[in-house]
């Protein structure tokens, strides 16, 4: 999958920023930002440029104002709505997670073909796979989460791209086919747990 | 954070075994699998050779038989039992997802600061953070999930490390400083998702 680089650093170099601003720091130097991201002081005003984000040259930046300039960045003029499909224990714990107080990304709507998931409660309603299509299209939803087994996984993405449906957060292991137009971004816990113990195991 | 290439790259080819597995194929040859992951066959070839494991040269591989090889490489003579710090919603949601049938891996133990949680019923037995360092020496532990708050992330971190834990999957959005024998993997699934919505909106 073609990961756009800056974009990750962006997002790498708030988390850097929350860091520095829950140690008390209010103000920052590309240099350190650099140091703590793991990149040069040269790519991380390089890729603020990239992004409009403006500095001080010498005096460096507020940390209060470069997170609200990111987030703005990430939050404004865009689609923050988005569904699940699966409502399995990922759908749910990441339905949970996601729509967190803080969160400005809200899960609106979850899908699932299993009938006993449409009766049960959730925080969000849940609905059969016959209705995502117009559910999609009346929503105008452009982003999924795909949370279903294995071996439906191919299937329920083809039908996400079918309804109009342009970014997926693929859970499921599977390496999905898409058309050029479509993003993926692959989250898969088991194989991060499973890498990680071969790398503990394997340095000792 | 180093990632160990040829071992996410391993993992990878076995998602994409699982897949031709599922579409109803036996047999793979490096081509496929090479296709399906985005790399050369001869990459998957001297992948798999840097791991032992061998195929046929011109028949190709059997995916049952290649699975299984994988499987064992990742779980044999490996510590399995893991434990997580921080009993939120992700580190519920969490234990839930690793905790089912079909992993080998299991969160044994949940460590949180919170009485509250102590009092609470959940799948798996939560302890204070205070018998941590008892608790990962006795078990053997070696690695540990870590969901706290943000504010809390690298102090609990610095516990792990001297309770003798190697290795850590984030769920923190912060950048932990660990030293060089520790090993961190970042799970930002937060990031993931803005991400994936700043590049689907850019693009149209």
């Amino acid at each position: 999958m073609p990961v756009n680089k800056p974009v990750s650093r962006i997002l790498q170099y708030r988390n850097c920023l929350l860091k520095f601003r829950s140690l008390g720091f209010k103000k920052v130097f590309s240099y350190n930002l650099g140091e703590e991201a793991g990149v040069s002081p040269e790519q991380v005003r390089k890729d603020f440029s990239t992004f409009g984000i403006k500095g001080r040259k010498k005096g460096g930046y507020f940390i209060n104002e470069l997170v609200g300039t990111i987030n703005e960045l990430f939050n404004s003029n865009q689609s923050q709505q988005i569904i699940v499909v699966g409502m399995g224990n990922i759908g749910q714990a990441l339905t949970q997670y996601i729509n967190n107080d803080e969160s400005y990304v809200r899960i609106i709507a979850a899908f699932d073909i299993n009938p006993v998931k449409l009766r049960m409660k959730f925080i969000i309603p849940v609905y059969p796979v016959s209705e995502l299509g117009e559910f999609v299209k009346k929503e105008k939803i452009k982003i999924a989460v795909l949370a279903v087994p294995d071996i439906a996984a191919q299937e329920m993405c083809n039908k996400l791209i079918e309804s109009g449906i342009y970014g997926i957060l693929n859970f499921t292991p599977l390496i999905l086919k898409v058309p050029d137009n479509v993003i993926v971004s692959n989250v898969n816990i088991q194989n991060e747990i499973e890498e990680l113990i071969y790398l503990v195991n394997f340095k000792k």
